[in-house]
């Protein structure tokens, strides 16, 4: 198939009216010279750096005050795409596992960067496992990819950015005074998310400090921590009086049998998190759950998340986008799947002191999409 | 969050990189003058058209020589998206109907066309059915978004164009010395879809009048023409002997029992055509089929299409991407999804006499994409 003259000028005229568009507050200069076709290789590079916390972090799991975290860039062209992986030291990955699977990633044996379907199943069939270093590639490719076509992802996957939802405020495992002040802190949003499952006493102290000062819709979180599903069933109608939206994997994820039971008894959606890390989970949660949590940090990036929120909405199930403790960037990521959600939980880039990254913002409790093209973030 | 001119420099260069990639072979040239941040509205337009097919054209139901089909415009600041909706009479929809819908479809409304989901739910609730309607405004929208991005869907969906299939070319019930002459037509295909369910004799007939002249691979097709699943099942290891890849829809889409019974047992995969229309479908698939037949005139359109694709993969089913008789805009439509299928069935453009697009082409028998933005069509 060949254009003639009059297909070009179309075309031009298309990419004119592209960059008019509101989405984007860009325009787009450029010639129609041969230098311009040049044909690039993607180059990877990627460096530690650690995330300080601005709390003591409890889930039932443990405690911590620093989350590792390995930023990337794929550089294409002298355009630069930014990415991240976020490693809570009890996922399993770390600075040096990291490293080490980055190091074997080979991007520079792709012609075309847009390829990401074949490019991210290839970095995937690397090594099992490393779900946050691939997520770091796969982040920092859909930033490069959305920097070429000049537009955010939200703006490409075609969803409404006034849909995003508030995110909620996560108040960690602490004792009553640290959790007060976590709850001034979070004066402003709409909903707050409990870490709850370290004892029966704790769940229930955690909840009765926060409604002591708060009656926003509270979610909660108890990390697999509860053992019993009779006791997970008699939270889930307390909880429910008490104004609580969703429970998170209320027990272990090995418990399939016991969850389902409480999913058909409870009053509250179950959203299975430790069971759903990626998309071939889906099969072993229809039955068991009535929803999913998303985390990029999980699924391997925006790619397989994407198709995540597809999947779960077709088949009925909730969404809640979660996040771990991460920068601006890979929470700007997630952002962009936010308009197709239930719920989100993206403050992970409040969390911390050192922010590198200026991305997606929230305000009164609600997420405010980047307009920057690809993820959407500006180094600082 | 704002931009400075460092930002707006490196975004400039993203664009002139986009425009150098080997899936583009257009250059973007515009400048950054105010007129041309205009806020347009988009124009549907439709028409009525009838395909004349080279053939009379039958199947276990009925036998037709023409389709009437609706050719469809959104016009949006001077650049035109083209869409088509195909309506083989059995399927419920005609020139009438299609008018009728689209006459109720507003566009105007919109301020941004990238925003898919929004418009195309929207379009979705005007009225139940309608799915071919429904699909020549989707097709017309991701052409019109496609040129907006200056890059066709293959490349935004960043599916690898060389992975697209083999197309079968469709074998109609029709009398051996017909049936010759279309297989000597046929010549240079690689596999053939053979029609079958109008009678016991008449399908060995069709069989063994083919493998008379061929031994390319063939797939089968009784449309619900069989209505025993004894019979089913003998055909299906019948037809394996005979080199055929899978069967679509052997029983009444009603016999779902009978179906899961047979897929139980079936050498060879059975796919679900008649029985997913949509993707709500997908949950009553799972369990009695083994993959299903993706169709734009029965998703309504590229967006629900793009999204079966992704869900009957993560599902672990095979895929089918078919078509009806359709001009070369519908095809080409479809045909950036064929990366991510197992078997593609788009020969509808080649069985016409008055094609009035340009697109994919069939070259040896293999589907080969458009470079073209958007779905790829150029108006003949």
């Amino acid at each position: 198939m060949s254009f003639n003259r009059r297909d070009f000028l179309k075309t031009s005229s298309a990419a004119a009216v592209a960059s008019a568009l509101p989405s984007s507050p860009y325009d787009v200069l450029t010639k129609n010279r041969p230098e311009n076709f040049r044909s690039g290789r993607m180059k990877l590079s990627f460096k530690p750096f650690t995330i300080e916390l601005k709390h003591v972090f409890t889930l039932s799991v443990m405690s911590r005050t620093t989350t590792p975290v390995v930023l990337t860039e794929v550089e294409y062209n002298g355009v630069v795409g930014y990415g991240e992986a976020s490693m809570p030291p009890y996922l399993g990955e770390s600075h040096e596992s990291a490293m080490k699977f980055l190091s074997k990633v080979d991007l520079s044996k792709y012609e075309n960067p847009f390829e990401l379907e074949k490019i991210l199943s290839d970095i995937d069939a690397i090594e099992a496992k490393n779900p946050a270093a691939k997520a770091s590639v796969d982040i920092a490719l859909h930033d490069l990819v959305g920097k070429l076509l000049n537009q955010n992802w939200c703006t490409i996957w075609g969803f409404d950015k006034t849909k995003a939802p508030h995110t909620t405020f996560t108040i960690a495992i602490d004792t009553p005074d640290v959790v007060r002040q976590k709850v001034k802190e979070a004066e402003g949003f709409k909903i707050l998310k409990v870490k709850l499952g370290k004892s029966k006493e704790s769940d229930r102290e955690m909840i009765e400090t926060i409604r002591s000062m708060s009656d926003v819709p509270l979610t909660a979180d108890p990390n697999q921590g509860w053992k019993d599903k009779n006791y997970a069933l008699e939270m889930a109608h307390w909880l429910k009086e008490k104004n609580v939206k969703y429970i998170e994997q209320p027990l272990p994820k090995e418990m399939r049998d016991d969850i389902a039971w409480i999913t058909e008894r409870s009053p509250l959606p179950i959203l299975a998190d430790e069971a759903f890390q990626r998309l071939s989970d889906m099969r072993n949660i229809q039955g068991a759950y009535s929803g999913v949590v998303i985390k990029l940090m999980k699924s391997t990036g925006m790619r397989e998340a994407h198709k995540m929120v597809l999947l779960a909405r077709a088949l009925g199930l909730k969404i809640m986008l979660g996040c771990m403790t991460e920068t601006s960037c890979a929470i700007s990521a997630a952002s962009h799947l936010s308009p197709m959600v239930d719920w989100a939980d993206l403050d992970g880039a409040l969390l911390i002191k050192n922010d590198v990254f200026e991305g997606m913002k929230v305000v009164d409790g609600k997420c405010v999409l980047s307009e920057g093209p690809g993820v959407g973030v500006k180094k600082l």
